[in-house]
This record gives structure tokens, sequence and C-alpha cells, in this order.
């Protein structure tokens, strides 16, 4: 399919498609496919009160009854997942099955929201006081800004708008500068659901901004946004983190990952294989929860790199789009090049490199590279650093108390995992002397979440949590009410103030 | 009793009441009391060091085991309530009544953690690929640094140390420059419980700082206190809240509030009159929940302000540990000085001011004041400020929905409440379109929380909570934990990677 | 649309609904519109080992995949809303807006329990000892019996299906005699989902069972169905319950209600004339949730029983399926006849009755009466019991406490309400001292339960919990879990054994 | 120390201890230590009565309030573990360790409850209509009947009544007539608790009713009793389980176990055997957690019996007050007849005894026994019963899943483990595919449970949960509500019913 016929089939149209100063293009042949109109900056209070104003709305629709439009929404998406995900392959470079494996998570979170709508628990608690109840309730806090990354341009806003939305929420999105494709498809899904739903869904409920740097700084800069949900760098979430902090709102922050997996001696090798290497080079290497630090026993390292160096040596590297392709393309040539940077420090501080040079036989135009296995003398600098590429660094242990240290020694704080059929080490490895990461498994690597667990990280990574679990709190406020129905007025620790 | 004897009773020497280069005063006669030795900013990573130490060796003792310290530590401070009433009556001027029922909160969160201690509640999930668990634990996650406030010098030490502890986290707590004595003697009793534990609890497991801007900064400047909880003003808030986001800490704010009450016209003018009073004057109006606003329907403000007024002449004012007084002396000259421009302001903005002047045949050297109620023509900028003083100011209001827009038009959304006997009136308050605030109360005052629900709030009050509900969970770090034991390798999410 | 017609669109065919020994009649006309084949008893060992069989690969599908299934089905039922509502109008009696409120909470329970799926929440838990681990897990438990009533033919199923089904459990359906038309089509309705669904769904995960008591006995009596759901009268749960304690499997039992309503005298008392019609004639008084017993403060009572008696006149009685009809037939002559000596028996204990008597000129054939207010002179015998028939007891009080006593003097112990505008009202009554029933609401009638609460009562309805919140624990085992991952043997209690 | 001093010392007098029908014997020695007075059946309605009056005032007192009672229960029994602990070794024989691990149990559970006190959480649910809320709150039930075993004196009881106490809810004990003792001392150490608990605690919170069946049918028959917790054999709860049932009442069964290991060939041998030999002959064979079958891998099953023979010989056999004792008497001649006979049926189906004979050279008087290692070519009738006594069956298997079906193939369902150090091992048997019991655990042995789990199992063992998790709910009532409280009437499911 050409990419005109793939935006055309995602119900993108020309007129919206071109007549901006947004150039839009595919990593896979780095071919322009549009011109976007940006978001004007000073439109940004506008578009802050417009969603304020649905907020007014919204926040009285019963939450079940919210939860109707977020189902609306998921059926929506299983009509167009064919589509979509062409769309994410197109914009994004990911394999189709990855991309439509995106979608399949932004389903499975619609419908997760769907049984939170009749849920959204607070607490009833026993009160210390005769004739008094006390009680915690969550309420709807109010716009949402989303800032979501290229590299998972669909299902990050799914996993936030979904909800968003049944916590009675509005979002305002601002996608990556390099995907607002997807995210344009997305919008008019979305619409698709809220005509169905009817009236009770007011304007504004979803808007979606454009642009850059100076949009974004507009939503975290806002009291009108109380929260905001960051994914990206940990450089940007750096930024963006403490500013929200400063005027009162509540960051949530999904930033970078330095994710590893040990291998133990009693580990599955096969199994571990197949999992390093989907871990490691899956998206080419763009997840933040790639697979980025093997840690291995040394008892096994060599049959572990010979292995691998054999199996890397069959990748299909090429169009995502063809059946067969498990590497496609790089988001852009800067990320290539500082793929390439990395890998001649890693040398200059004591890596064998194997692999990782760029492609040039696949799709002309793309950044095509070969994933790199780095086998280091011990964690360095550049191991502490999270290059966004196909870059598996590897490293020996001998006690599995050095392992879980390397591991933990470095800034980030998201992903994690150990090969292991031992009870003991596996059970180590999650509990208070573990991993201090905020995912952490055992026999799967460290990529590829379920939506029904909260997913994030600690430390560099943010400490924001998103989709399962009870992460629908970061959506709302939480009150605590003690109604007192008696004619009596006891104080709290029997405190005594008699007027 | 003298101040020596209090001092002595507490169990604090002379020789660490003496020699250093704090002074302490107490606000009952501006005595100084102690000259103490201040903590070295120079010393503050050694310090940071010691505490993480503890932390290696207290998170692997099991959470029940830790909530065995705080049982004993419960049982020491029943032991030592008297006279530990006592000192913070000395250190902070509250009357006899509010300093034990202060020290009654320590007593009822240590209880309340220990249960806790067996809880610790996470999940297990149900996960989508065959052969796999899903878990969601939580961890002790390090250090916490606790920054407290002059006006509950030990009770929001206590919430924090009692979950902290069973948390599997060390403390180090930086108390107010101007009740540090409470703490000391708080530090002591924390020792005793420590020596009946044993063993298993570490060394620097509670440290104590002792000193001002510099000492805290430290703290919350340390990537090694990965937990910053701090009470106070905004001002301090907002600055302590960005710096530690900045360096991925987790800031736990609880900070000023406005806090106010609707009186409806169904409301039992009587019970409304007692509860407005012990919230507005007590602690001499310098709780965090302090009642500072009335919003008052019109139909109802004459009788109301007339009552209030009536009672508000009776109010005892004078020595706190006299049997009989209501309204113990301010912190210092400094607030009573805050107090009188306030006053001098809400005059200027329109207001007509009913008490609130100094009250000099108290006991001298004291900063007694009369408390103040304040008639204003509309929520001016004055009534939007925090004035931790007993100042109380009057609104009025017609219909509910301006009430509640009233009350939630400052920038604090701590503490909040409604006198009605309508159950419509209660429940909309209490609503998604009601009060803004963390506390929402009905038929009671907005101060004096019991420590089962969560305390705190959003806006400018920080977003923190802290004692009971969840409050723990900020205290440890999530981790979601998928166990494959099958010989198959799935992906979440369906996606297809065969290599 | 003749009866043919609406058992033709809801998908029965002309094999289907004849050449059985089961005469089924719609009580709209008492026409026999179908005579359906029995179970023979003889065949139910084969069909609990087929369930059991079913189980044994059921419980071994991942949840979120066994919400997929019941997502479908929500699909399906979606599909056939209007056509499947017509049945149970058809089937039941019930008017047309009740008939598609049926399947909308089908509906409902499907979406919920889709979000249970990925749910189904145990614990983790704080370990005293060192090096271990402690969980709760939810495992499926196996067959369930499903013992339906003919008043919510198919609702009562679907909260047990959906349930049972995401939980890992087949389900073995026995319907009432009076409405297996509904029972078919909603197998039929099944299992189009479940070819959809595909091979994962085993064979007999849905199986029906149509007969009378020795069908139903054998599901009772058989180890094999270790839970039991049964729905009706406590006369027959009064067998069930301890025939199945007996055996060792879990009875649900949701039985007879005798629910009041309370209206004070600060009540909204247009309101409440609605709720009270709407609770005590809808589907024609036959809910389990059916208001039987009005208790009005003395000072209102003349006025709302004016207010009522006027209303009832206005009540249009008839063809269920007529536009406008809010009150159709009874099931059969046999309720007719219990109804008429309910009255016969309330007016020898002093009631004085209005209404009640049958309506023969509405559609022959049918068992129409007019709803029965009956003021008595205090809480008789007759006013204990269940009648199954829209009749309203109206008794007087004086005090609050007077009262709730009134309310909860009867054995049942399901549905309950008060009509108040004051807070104290209100919230005592819902308090440790309230009323003592499953369902206490306020403002609104006792019947119309969401699907998101849990629905069942106390006393002799039985305890059981079915619909929302942690119902869905009735159809799974729980299994504490303590893994020791140390190299040490610690006993619990600290308990010292060396051998 | 002699009996004597050791009744005297837990507080009990001479004028309790004679003078009445009921012998009550020491294991140890056989020594008759007391003639108890017993219940009266005829007074068992007033003992009821006063309950219920205790309950009507109990339930009013805020449960924080009612945990201040427990927690007061817990300091007098830390204050009296030791004379506790003998009394308890005195009665029952089990060896003094275990007589102080009983008691820290209880002190333990007070510990919990106390924590529990503050939450008793129920739930606020998202409801589906405006203007309206929808909560789940818990209230107290009612007096709790608690028939209590020979083997668990006092620490079952605890559980209840620790639990019942704080969810508001009065105590009518039923001991077993062998132990009475133990259950006179607890009931005046609750006297104390009570004492200076103050007049809040009414009049008979907690009653002893001493005596054997007709006692204890008068509180399973009683409506006023709505719970029955009983502990004790299979055939006791087949009995009381449908008679609580048939008079609508709740019964909690902790009935038989017939608790399994399964060995693997990864197990820590050392580890399994030290296991295996506490939880087979700790408190003589007698806990329901009793290991009682071994179902160990072919490979290392001649080992593994070698060494327990050899273990099993070094066992110190006697007065279980004697320091290095560890297997005490069992509970009288009957229960050694009953091992004999049991003995006598293995051989008969094939097993090799090892062990199990009478050991006359213990102290005289005293029913002691060697414990019994019995393999067994296959899982017999005999090895289907529990046998209350040290008999420890021992049997192969070859494939996990075997293993696994051999484990669930008994009637009962409390206790089980696996000894293995494989993750996928580990994991299948805790899986829904694993083990079938109530508790199941790895590398721990199936006694000894902490309790912060729900501690109890299904099929024969009865199905009730005591102790942790949520068992408090089984103590309670749930009540679903829902406040109307705008000025409209919405029904649910969208239904439109205008009158």
């Amino acid at each position: 399919m050409t990419h005109s016929e793939t935006l055309a089939k995602a119900g993108l149209t020309e007129a919206e498609l071109s007549g901006g100063t947004l150039a839009v293009h595919s990593p896979i042949d780095g071919a322009e496919v549009a011109r976007l109109k940006q978001t004007d900056p000073f439109d940004m209070p506008a578009i802050i009160a417009t969603s304020q104003e649905a907020f007014q709305i919204w926040r009285r629709v019963p939450a079940p009854r919210r939860g109707e439009l977020v189902r609306l929404l998921g059926e929506e998406l299983r009509a167009a997942k064919d589509e979509l995900g062409a769309l994410v392959t197109l914009e994004t470079g990911k394999i189709t099955a990855e991309g439509l494996g995106e979608v399949q998570e932004m389903i499975d979170i619609c419908d997760f929201a769907v049984g939170l709508s009749r849920q959204l628990y607070g607490l009833t608690i026993a009160s210390e006081r005769p004739g008094h109840r006390m009680t915690e309730t969550w309420h709807p806090i109010g716009p949402v800004g989303v800032i979501s990354a290229f590299n998972f341009p669909v299902a990050v806003w799914s996993w936030n708008t979904a909800l968003a939305l049944v916590c009675g929420d509005p979002v305002i999105w601002k996608p990556s500068e390099k995907t607002p494709l997807t995210a344009l498809a997305c919008k008019k899904i979305f619409e698709k659901a809220a005509a169905r739903f009817g009236d009770d869904a007011p304007e504004g409920l979803l808007q979606l901004v454009i642009g850059g740097a100076e949009v974004g700084e507009a939503l975290v800069a806002s009291k009108g946004v109380p929260v905001i949900s960051a994914t990206g760098s940990t450089r940007m979430g750096g930024v963006v983190g403490p500013k929200v902090a400063a005027r009162w709102g509540r960051p949530i922050l999904e930033l970078g990952g330095n994710n590893a997996m040990i291998v133990a001696p009693s580990a599955d090798l096969d199994m571990a294989v197949r999992a390093i290497v989907f871990s490691a080079v899956g998206t080419a290497g763009q997840r933040c929860t790639t697979l980025r630090r093997l840690i291995v026993h040394k008892s096994i390292k060599a049959e572990l790199v010979e292995k691998l160096i054999k199996t890397y040596a069959t990748l299909p590297i090429g169009d995502p789009r063809s059946k067969g392709t498990l590497i496609g393309p790089l988001i852009d040539q800067g990320a290539l090049d500082a793929m390439q940077t990395s890998l001649e420090v890693a040398k200059a501080e004591g890596g064998t490199v194997h692999g990782g040079g760029p492609v040039t036989e696949a799709v002309p135009g793309g950044a095509y590279v070969a994933p790199a296995l780095v086998e280091m003398p011990g964690q360095t600098d550049i191991v502490k650093k999270e290059t966004f590429a196909p870059i598996l660094y590897v490293l020996e242990y001998v006690g599995l108390d050095d392992a879980i240290e390397i591991q933990n020694e470095v800034p980030q704080g998201l992903a994690s995992c150990i090969f292991t059929l031992n009870v003991r080490e596996a059970e180590t490895f999650l509990s208070s002397v573990g991993s201090d990461c905020g995912i952490a498994n055992v026999n799967i690597g460290p990529s590829g979440a379920e939506i029904g667990g909260a997913f994030g990280g600690e430390k560099e990574t943010g400490g924001g949590r998103e989709s399962g679990s009870d992460a629908w709190k970061g959506y709302m406020r939480r009150q605590t009410s003690t109604v007192n129905y008696s004619a009596e007025l006891p104080l709290a620790q029997g405190i005594k103030f008699d007027v």
C-alpha cells in the first residue's frame, strides 16, 4: 500500500494533511507524508478554557455513563484496528504486528476502564465518634494534559484518556511532533464514538494540540490543567515535573528506562534468547521498556552471547510493512547518529561491539540499523545512559547479590527481569532487596506489559503510574469526609473544648 | 509547674538544654527555656549515609516485626502522655487538653500502624497469559525526611514516622526551630522503645537534626532521601516541592489551608456556634485546619454573628496551663504583628472587625490576642490569604451554588465543612460539584481529623496525604511483577514475534 | 405482534418449541405458546460431568480471555435487546420498558464483568518471617448451578453467569418452569458469542436444564456442583441452603423480601409518591424488591394515602405490550388467588383494603389485578409475609426509632428505604442502628438496584450477594499461600522446634 | 510445677475448679484437675438474651473505641503469657514452646484487630444516576457463638473474639469439654481488660458456657445467634452447618484437614525433613493443619524415608513441660486407641508402619505414642481419613500433575505444601490447576499459619475463613445503599415509568 492509501484508509483527508508548517515524515523511507497545521500557542488559553468548561459538564455525568463513551471508543478502535495499526507503522516505522498490538492495547484499556466506571471505589471508614460516618470519595479533578512520545504514539494516549474520561476529566493531547498523524486519526475515531454517545459528551472533551515546545509549555504552565501526564525522555521530564509541581499541579511522568535482564545459571536459555531478542530489538530498540542491559552469570555468558550473535545475524531488517520483518527503521537519522555515537563511546570504554551498523540495503530513505550486542568489561558511564536504539550491553556477574546491585546501579528505574528456574533467586529478585524497578518480571522480558498492572517506575523514570491497578487515582482528587448525624459535637482524640 | 520542672519531667537534661546556639522560648511567657546545639549542615551527608545504612538493614526486617517497634513506641507514648503533653503546651502554648490530644493522636497512629504492619496489601492480578501470574507488591523505599511545623510539633512527626517505620523506612526529622524540645523528648521516647525492641532496630533508624534552613535544604536536595514529607506554609512548600521533584524524589506536602464553613438555613445553630468557636479559636487559630472563613446564609447571618460575638466575649484567654483557659498565646510576637496587619488590611478592604486586639492582661511576655471576627463585604484579597492567627472572616451567600463557589475560590484546598440538616445540601457539598478540599465535613468543623482518614488537600495545600487510608503507600515503592512459570513465551496484546 | 412472531424474532424455532411435555403459557393472555422437552433427571450426572470437564479446560484459560467471551456475550445481547426484551414481556407479562430494562441489566453486568476479568484481585500480605512472601489468590472453583425465578427470568442468570464465566466456572442453568423460553433464547445468544470466541470455550460451558423439582434437586445434591446460586422463595431457599451445606457446597441464596419504605415528615412527598407507585406496582408487584410495607409518619399519613389512592386510580392496567400500560398481568391465576386470599386475611386482621380486585376488562385469559393499598392497624401476621403481588400495606409511626423497629421486625431482610430530607434521619437509617436489610436507600424506592453494588440481604433473604462489589468472590475459592525463599525454616509466632 | 500451682498461677480459684460435674483431666498424667460446674441448657435462652442486649449497646460504640478494648485484652494477654501458656500445656498436653506460641497468636490477632477497628472498610461506588451516591457499609451483625476445639483451646477463640468485638458483636463461647480451664482463664483475663476499659463495655459482652452437646445445640439452633463459628471435626461441622443454615444463620466452619506435602526432586531435603517432622509430630499430630500425607517423588523417596526414620528415632517424647521434649501426650486414651486402629487398617491396606506404638516409659497416666511413618502402596481409604494423631502416610509420585491429583483427591481441603526449588513447580502448585486447599505453601510445612492471612479451606474443611485478610467480614452484615440527593427520580437501567 502506498503511504497515501494508508493515510486515506485511516480517514485522514488531503485537507487535513496539507497546508501547514509541520512536516511529517515516514521513517520507513523518509518520505514527507504531510504538512500539518500547528496550534498557535496564543490559542492555548482558549483551548484550556474550553476544557475547563467541558469539565464543568462532564464531572456531573455519572461515571458509568462516562464509561459508555469509553466503551464506544473501544468499539470504534476495534473497527479501525487494521487501518490505525497500519498508520502507526507508517508513522513510527514499527512492524505490522506491533502496530496492531499497540491498537490492541488501546482496546484493552477501554474494556478495563469501562469496568472501572462502575467502581472508582472509595472507602467507608470506621469513625471513632458516635453518630459519625467517615468516607473517602474520589472526584473528578479537571483537565488532563497528555504529552505523548513518538514510540507509542497512541497507546499511551489511550491509557491516559480512557482513565481520564471515566474519571470525569477532559483531555488535551499534545502528541510528539514526529507522530501527529496517528493522533489526528485517533481524534477522529474518538469523535465517531462521541457522536454515537450523544449530547452528554460536551464540546472539547478531547482536544488535540499540534506543535512543539511552546504548545507543550503552555499546558505545563497552566493552573487550568491540574494533571500533566508526560511520556518521554528523562531530560524532558526533569523540566516538566518541577514546573508542574511549582504551579501546584500533579505530574504523572513516564520517562526513560535502562532495563536489564539477569540471566542465572538455571535459566531456560532457549526461552531467554527469544525473550532477549524480542525485548532488545523489538520496535528497533525504541520502547521505554526495551532491554538495554544483559547481566549474565559468568558460567553461561559465553554460550549465551554466542547464541545471541547467531540469532541476531538472522533477524530480518527492513520495511516494517513486509511480512517477516522483525526490525524496522529507527525514527530518524538523528536516532541513527546517536546510536553510532554511543557505540563509539562504548568501544572507547572497553566494549566489544557486535553488529550495530547502518543497514543501507534496506528501504532507501529510512534509518535502518543492525541491532548491536556490546560486551562490556563493566558498567561504564555509557551503559548507565539510555540510548534510544537497539544496543544491548552484556555484563557478567558471579553472585546474585552482585547482579542485583548492577541492575539497581543506574539512575533509571522502569523495567527489569530475571531468567531463572530457581525459586530462591526468583523471589529474591522480586523482594524488598531485589530489583528497584517499577516493573520486575521473572522468565519474561522487561517489555510488553499487560494493561491490568500499574505501569511506571521510580528514580529518573519519574514515579508516575498509568494503566491498571489503582492508577486511575492519579486522575481524581481524594476527599475525606466525616458526617456528624448526631446532636452532639465530640472532638477527635477525645479533646474537650467546652464553650 | 515551672518550665524547668516540665522539661525535667519530660526527660530533658540540663546538658541537652544548654550550651548551644538555638534559643528556644516558651510562648506562654516568652521565657527562654533552652539553648540547643544545632546540627552542622556539613554533617548532613554523614547523617543521610547513616540513614541509608539503617535502611539496608531495616527493609529486611519483616513488616510485622517492624510493627512491634511501633507498638512499643505507642506504649511509651502512653506512659509519657502527661509529661509530653505538658511539654507541647510549654513549647507551643496550646492549652493542656490540646497538648494531651496531640499525644493521643500519636498513640492512635501507632495503634493503626501496628495493624498495617500485617497488611501493606498489594494485589494479585489476573494475567492475560496462560502460565503467568501477575502481582503488585509494595516495598520499602528508603530514608524519609520529615520537616515538621511548630503548631503540631509531634503529631505530624508521629504520623509520618509510624507509617515510615512499618513501611521499612528510616526517618530523619527536622522539627521547626521553634519547637525542637518536644522533638528531643520524642527522640528519647523512641529510644526507649527501640531499646526494648532489641537488636533488629539498626542504629540511625530515627535521627533528629536541629537547625534552620540550611539543614532542611540538605534533606530536600539529597538523592539519599527519596521521600520528603514537609508540613508548613505554602511558601515553604512551593520551594520544597519542585526541588524534591527536580532530583527525582517524592514530596509529601501538607501546606496551608484557608478553611471554610458554610452555614445553611437549616443548620443546628447552637451546634454550629460551638463548632465554629472551637475550629476558629482552638490552638489560637494556628491549626492548618483552623476555620478561617464563615460563609453564612443571608437569612441567618445576623443571628449567627450576634451569637458568635457574644460567645467570643466569654472565651477565657490566658495561660494555656490553667484549667479553663481555651485560648493560649500565639507562637510569638511576629505572629501577633502579622495578625494585626491582616486586620488592618481587612478593614481597608471593607471589613468590620470584632475583637482581635492584643490581650495584655494575660501572662506577661506572651503574645496573647482576642480572637477576631471580621464581617467582610465579599471575598477580598486578604480573605484569600492564610493568616496563621484566630481571624474568622464572615461572608454571606444566597444560593448553595454560590456558597460552594465562594468556598472553592481560594488557592488553598485543605479543609471545609457545611452545617445543614438538609440531605440535599449535605450531599451536594460532598459531591463532585461540591467542596474542592481534601477534607469536607458535614455538621462538624474543618479541624480535628481522625487518624483513620487520609489527611491533606489539593491545590496550594500541596496534594500530599498522610495518616490513614492508603497514605502508607507514599512511603513505599510499588512493583508490578509478572512471573512466567510456563515453558512458553507469549507476548501481551497477542503480539507475534518469532525469532 | 403475535406470540409466534415474538418467538420467531427471538430466534426460537418451531422444533424447539414443540414436541415436549412442559407447557409454557404467556401470562398476557394465558395462551399456551410452547411445549418444551424437559431434561431427564437421569441425564443430570452426565450433564454435571460435562460441566466438570469444561471446568478442567476453562480454568486454564486466562481470566482476561474469559472476559472476552463475556464481552462478546454483551455485544450479542445489545444486538438482540429488542427481541429478547419482547420475549421477556411475552413470558413474564412485564411491561415493555421493564422487559428492555432487564436486558439492559444483562448488558451492564457483562461490561462490569469484562473489567473484573483483568482484576479478580487477591492480596499480597506482609509476612512476619524473613525471606517469606504471603499472598491470597482467588481461583476458579468449579461448575455453578444457577436456579432462577420467573420474575427476572434472564437478568439474574446473567448476573451469575457473567461473573461465573470470568471467574473460570462453567454454568448449569435451571430456569423457572414458568419461563424456560427466555432461557432458551439466552442459551442461543450465548452460543453465538461462543462461536465468535472460538476454540478456547469448551463444550458445556453453559448448559441448560429444563424441568421441575427433580432436575433442580439433582443440582442441589451433587458434589460436582460446588456453588448453587438459587433465587426464589424463602420456602425453596430453606430447603436448598441446608442441602447444599450438607454436601459441603456453597449456596448463594436470593430469597424473599418484605421491603419497606419509611416516609418521614420532611419527605418530598411528590417524589415519594412516584417512588412508591413504581416500587409497589412495577412488575405487578412481583419483584423481590417490590415495596410491600409503607411506614408513614402519623402527621402525613392521611395526605399520603389520599395521594396514593388518587394515583392508583389512574394507573393503566392491561396488555404489557401496549404503550402506556404500567401494570401487566400476574404470572398466573394462582398468583391472583394468593393475592385475594392475602387481602382477605388482611381484612380479617383489621385492614382497610383499597383496590386489589381482579381486572376482568383487561386482556382475556390473563390474571390482571388492580394494585391494592391496605391500611393496617399494626404489623400483623399477614404483613410479615411476602405475598408476591401488588399489595402495599400502610402502617403508621411516630418516632424514627419506632419506624426502624417496625421495618426490622419482619423475618426477611432484602430491601428498604427512607424518604426524608433530614440528614440525621437519613444517616441514622443507614447506620448500625438503622435498617437491617442488605439494601437500604434514601429518597429512592427499594427496587431497581444498579449492578455496581452487591445485591442480596440477610435473615430469610438468604445472605447471598450477587452482581457488583466483591460478589465475584462467591464464585471462586480463596487460597492463602506462603512461599519461603530463604534457606531458613522459621515458624510463625516465634515457636522453636529444633529436631 | 504441680498442676495446682499452674492452675493457681493462671488465676483459677479452688471455688471455680470444684463442686461441679465436668471432670477435667490433664493429658500429661491423666490426673483429674478440676470438676467444673456446667451450664444448664435451660439457661441458654437467657444467656442469648443477655448477649442480644449487650449487642444493642455494643454496636453503638464506635469501632475504634471497641478496638481499645481489644488492645487492652492484648495487653493483659501479654502480661499473662507465661501463666496462660503453662495452663494450655497442662490442659492440652502440648509442649511449652507451643503453649506459649498459642498465646502469642492471641496477642498477634489482638494487635491486628486494633488496626482493623479504624478500617472495617466498605466502599463508595460510582452510581449510574446523577445526584446519587452509592456505598457499601459493614455493620455489626449480632451475637457470635464460638465453639472451639481442644487442640487450640484459646487461639481460635481469640481469632473469633478479637474480630467479633471490633466488629461490634458480643461473643458466647463454648469451649471443648476437654479444655474448659483455659477458657475460664481467658474469661478472667478478658474481664480484667473490660474493667480497665470501663462502662462502654456492656454486661455479657463475653459469656462462657461450659458443657456438652446440649449447650452447643442451643447455640446452633438459636435465631438469636446469627453467626456460629465452629472448629472441630468434619462430623461435627456436617451437623452444625446445615442446622445453622436452616435457621438462616451464618456458619463459619473450620473442620478437618488431611494435609499433604509434595516433595519434588529439587527440594532442599534437609529443610524438608525439618518441616516434615515439625508438621507431622508437632502438637502430637493434633493440629488441624498437621501434615498427614507425604507425596514424594520416586527418585528421592528412599532417601527421604530413611532420613525421616532416623530423625523420628531421636525425637524426645514425654512430659511436655520438660525442656527438650518435642512430643507430648495425645489428648486422651481414646485418641491413642483410634490411632492404633488406624495403623491396623493401614497395615491391612498394604502399609508398612514405622513406629506408632504407645510409649509407656513416658509419664504414667498419659497417652504417649511414638509418631508413625507409614509407607503406603497408594492412597487407600484410611489415607483419605483424618486420624487425629501423629501418623504420616508416605506416597510416591512420578509426574507433578499426578502429585497434585493425589493431593487433591481427598475430601478435605485445608492445608498443603510443596518442597521444591523449581519456579515452575512451585507456581503450578499455587495456580488454578494446583492445590485445591485453602492454604498452599512452598518450602514450609502446612501448619503454622500467620494471623495476617485468612485461615480455612474448602470441601469438607467447611469453607469458613478466620483470622486475617477480610475474614472480619464474616462477623458483619453488608449494606448496599443509594442516596438520591437530587430532585429527580431516575430508575436504574434507564427504565421509564411515569405515573
